[in-house]
C-alpha cells in the first residue's frame, strides 16, 4: 500500500463536508481510491466518512495535508484521523491453549493477507510456543496467577506490550482482563466470543447452546470494554447444527466460524474500516 | 402420500429395537421409504426413531399393525405413534395485521407444498380477511379484549378450534396466549419469534438488535410453552445486516427470514419429523 | 423519497471528479445522503459514481442542476444520469404459469418495499389473471404463437408496453424473446434464470443439475441481451441440496431462491444502484 | 472409534433388507449407533445403506460377521463393505506451492478431527517441506517433468504410494494426472477444484469468474475420473463477491472456501459416508 493514506472524518453531520474534504484532496493532487460515508440520523445525527487516496511521495506530504485538514474541518466541528497505509499496524496476540484462531491469524499474516506486523504472541500456556516460533514470531509465556488477583501477570503483559503494539487480539485467551488492564493498555483490544452475542454471554456458550437446543451456533468479534461481552460488535457469523451434535461437536464446528469471524474483524480493524460510536461500530 | 404411514418410536435406548420394528414391517409387506434414528446419550440415553413406509391397502392394515407394534415394543418399554400420511393434518393459523407469514403459508399450501388442510384463519384484526378468503379459506375475526384479561376472546378462539384442528400456527400473532389457553387448546402450537432466540426475548426484538449493534438478525420457530419464548426450538435462520440498516430495515429484512423459517417448521411438523423431548427437538 | 435525487456519473477515470461533483452539490444546498464510487482499473480504467442527495423543492431545481452538471462534467469527459427519486419507475411483469416470482413481486410492491409502480402484468397464459387483479394490477393475456415465428404476439406485447413502462421483468416467462423484440422494447429487461449461471445455461437447468449431482442449486438475475443467458449478472444466490432431492425437489427449493434473487435485482435496478459496463454490472 | 464398525450395503432395492441386516446385527449383540438409507428410485432403483454399530471385542468378531452378512445378503443380490472404524484410513496428500488446503488438512489431523493417518505428502515443489515436516509428516519432493510426458514423475509418485495409502488427496496439486496414473493408483483420488462446478471447468476459474461477472465464487471437491473436472461431486460451497473484487481477490476469498470444502469431503470419505454410483455421490 505504498503512497496510500486513509482519512477518517466524523462528527455532527453538516452539509458540504464531502465537498470540502474532496476539494482539498484534489488540490493536493490526491487520487481517491475509495470513499464511504454514513449518517446515523438524517436529522441531527453523526457523520462518518472514510477516504482512501494515493499521492506520489505521500509520506512527505502528510504533515501539510494534516494541517490543512485541521483548518478545513474546524468550521465543520469535525474530527479526523489520517493514517499512512504503507505503515502496517503492530498486532499483539494473546492466546491460551486453543490454537485455531491463533494459527489462522499467523497463516493469513504469512500469506500477506493481513496488513499488520506481529511483534509478539503472549500466552498463559506454553503449548503453542513451537508453532508460533516456526512462523518467526516471538512467543512470551506469562502464566496466569492463581486466585482472583491477576495484577502481577497483567502487569507483566502490559510491560511487554507497552510502546510495541497498536492493537491487541484475544485469540481465545481464556482469562478475563481486569478493567485496570483495559484502561492501562491504551490500545484497542479485539476479542472473539464463541457465541452469537448477545445470546450465551459469559463462560461455556456451547454448553448453554446445547442446553437451549438452538439450530445455529455462532461467533462474535467485538472490542473489549469494561463490561464483559458487551463491547461494540465488529463481525458475527453462524453455522448450522442439529440435535445430533453434542456440546463437543458444537465447539468443534464453532471453532471454524470463530477463526473466520476473527480474521475478518482483524483485517477490517487493521485497514481502518471500523469506526466506533458508543456501543456500535460502523464498518466501511 | 397414498398408502404411506409414519411410525415414531421413542423411549430408553435398548439393543434390538431397529431389528424388531423393521422385522415386523417386513413381515407385513411394508416397504421402508426412509428411516432415521438417534440416541441422545450412548450410555443410558433415550432412543428416537422415525420410519416412513408404504404398503398396499395401508388404511385397512393399520389397526393390526398398531396392535402388533404395541406387543412388539412392550418388552422394550418404548412408546410409539403411528400416523396415516394420506390424512393431512388440520392447521389453524392465528394472525394479526402482518401478512408476510400468513400469506406465505397459504400460498405454499395452494402450491401443494404443505401436507395440511387449513380449516380456518383467526385474527384479532380484519385487514387480511379478503386476502385469506381469496385462497378459499374461512376467516374469523376475534378482536382482542382490552386490558390484561383476555379470557373472553381466548374462549371464543378455543370454541372455533375445538375438534377442528390438529395444530395451531401463530403467524406473527401479536397477543400473548395465556397458560390457560395453551393448556385447553390441547394441540401443539407453533410460533415464529422475530429474533435469533435466546437473543432478544420478548417484545421489540429488531429495536433491541439495532441497539446492540448486531451484524445478523434472525428468526426462530418454536413450540409454545408456558414460558414466553422459551419453548423447544424447531428451526432458526439469520440474515446479514449492516450499521446502515435502521430498525425498520431490520424488521423488513427479518420478515423474509421469518416466513422461510416458519414454513420449514410447519412442514416438518406436518410430516411428523419433529419429536419433542423436554425443551429440545429432534428434527429428522 | 420526496426531494431525493440520484446522480450516476461514469466515464474514464480522472482526478478531481468527486470534488467537482460534490462541490457543485454543496453550492446548490444539496445534502448528500449516500455516495458510492468505484474505479475498475487504477491505471486508465473507468470511473463509476452514485450519489443520492436531498434538497428542498428538488423538482424545481433539477433543470438547473442538470445543466450545471453538464458543464461541470464536460472537461472530465464523463457522462451522467440524474433521476428524481420521488418518481417511481414503471415496471411491467411478463409471466407464464409459475406464480412464485410474480406473486412475490406483487406482495413486496403492496408492502411498499419496491419503489415502482406496476402498470401491467402480461402473460401468455391466463391462470394468474385473478391473482394479479386482486392486487389491483391490470392483467393482459397475450397467448404465444405456435411455431418459431413469434412476431405477432411480440408485436402485441410491444404495443402494450410502448410508452408505458421504464423496465420489464421476466418473472419466469417461459418464452425466448427475439432479438428484434429486445431491440424494439427500448427499456431494460431483467430475467431470472433458474440456475447459478454460467452453469446449466438454457432449458431444464434443474434436470441438468440433478444429472450432474451438484450439492447446491441456484438462481441468477441478469439483464437480457441478444445472447441467451449471457447478459450482465445483477444478483445470484444458492441453496443446499442433497442426493435425496429429486429434480422436482430441486425445482421446488430453487423457486424460493429465484424469488429472493429476482426481488433483490428488481429493487436495486429500481433504485438506480446497478450500472452496466459491457457484460458486467457495478451494484452500489 | 474403538469397537466401531461401518457397514455399507448397496444394490437393487428389495423389501426386507433393513430387517435382515438389523436382525443379524441384533443377534450378534451389536448396538446400532446410526443408520442411514436411501433408494434412488422407488420403482426399481438402487438401495444404499450405511450402518455404524459397536460391539465389544469387535475386531475378533468381524470375520464371522462378514461371512454371515455374505449369506444374509446373497438372496437380496446386494453387495456390502464392512470396515473396522478403529483403523483409520491412510491418506496421502499431493500438493504444489499453495499451502492453504494442505496446512488446513494437516492441522485438522493434528487436532484429531480427521480419522486418518497421513503417511506422506508428495509435492512437485519443495516450498512447503519445512511446514509439513513440522507436523511430523514425511515430505517427498517429486519435481514435475517438463513437456507433456509426465510418465517418469508419475511413476515415481506411484512407487511412493504403492501399498502405503488408502486414498489420495489433491490439495491444489497443479498437475493434471494421466489416465494411466488414475488407473494404476488403485485407490480413490479426491480433488478440490477452485470453482462451483460445472461452471468454469479447466484452468483459471477465478479469472473466468471475474470475466463473467458472477456474484458468488465457489469450490468443488470431487473424485477424480478420466474426464477432467467431471468426476462425482462430494461437496461444494460458495462465497459472495462484488464487482469491486479483482480476480486476485476472488482467488483469495475462494481459498478459504476451498479449504472448508476439501476438509468436509475428506472427513466424509474417511468416515465411509460417501457412496459412488455412476457420476453421483450419496453422502450419508
Amino acid at each position: 500500500m505504498r503512497d496510500h493514506a486513509c482519512l477518517i472524518v466524523y462528527g455532527p453531520d453538516k452539509r458540504g463536508v464531502v465537498a470540502a474534504v474532496t476539494g482539498l484532496l484534489a488540490r493536493h493532487e490526491c487520487n481517491i481510491v475509495s470513499l464511504d460515508q454514513y449518517t446515523d440520523n438524517p436529522d441531527g445525527g453523526d457523520y462518518f466518512q472514510r477516504v482512501v487516496f494515493t499521492r506520489p511521495h505521500l509520506t512527505a506530504a502528510l504533515p501539510e495535508l494534516e494541517s490543512e485538514l485541521a483548518s478545513t474541518l474546524k468550521p465543520f466541528d469535525m474530527e479526523f484521523k489520517l493514517t499512512d497505509q504503507s505503515v502496517p499496524k503492530r498486532m499483539a496476540i494473546l492466546a491460551s491453549t486453543s490454537d485455531h484462531c491463533l494459527l489462522d491469524l499467523l497463516w493469513r499474516h504469512r500469506r500477506g493477507e493481513l496488513p499488520v506486523t506481529v511483534p509478539m504472541v503472549v500466552s498463559n500456556h506454553d503449548v503453542t510456543a513451537d508453532d508460533v516460533r516456526t512462523f518467526g514470531i516471538p512467543f512470551f509465556h506469562v502464566p496466569s496467577q492463581h486466585g482472583p488477583d491477576k495484577s502481577q501477570s497483567e502487569a507483566e503483559i502490559l510491560k511487554l506490550l507497552a510502546g510495541n503494539v497498536d492493537f491487541v487480539v484475544l485469540a481465545r485467551y481464556m482469562q478475563i482482563l481486569s478493567n485496570d488492564f483495559i484502561e492501562k493498555v491504551g490500545v484497542p483490544v479485539i476479542n472473539i466470543h464463541h457465541s452469537f452475542l448477545p445470546a450465551f454471554i459469559g463462560a461455556g456458550p456451547y454448553k448453554k447452546a446445547k442446553e437451549r437446543g438452538v439450530k445455529l451456533v455462532g461467533a462474535t468479534s467485538h472490542y473489549v470494554t469494561e463490561e464483559l461481552d458487551e463491547g461494540p460488535i465488529i463481525e458475527q457469523d453462524v453455522v448450522r447444527v442439529t440435535h445430533a451434535d453434542t456440546a463437543v461437536d458444537l465447539a468443534r464446528r464453532g471453532a471454524y466460524v470463530e477463526r473466520e469471524v476473527l480474521s475478518r474483524a482483524v483485517t477490517w480493524h487493521a485497514q481502518d474500516r471500523v469506526i466506533r460510536k458508543g456501543n456500535h461500530t460502523i464498518v466501511f
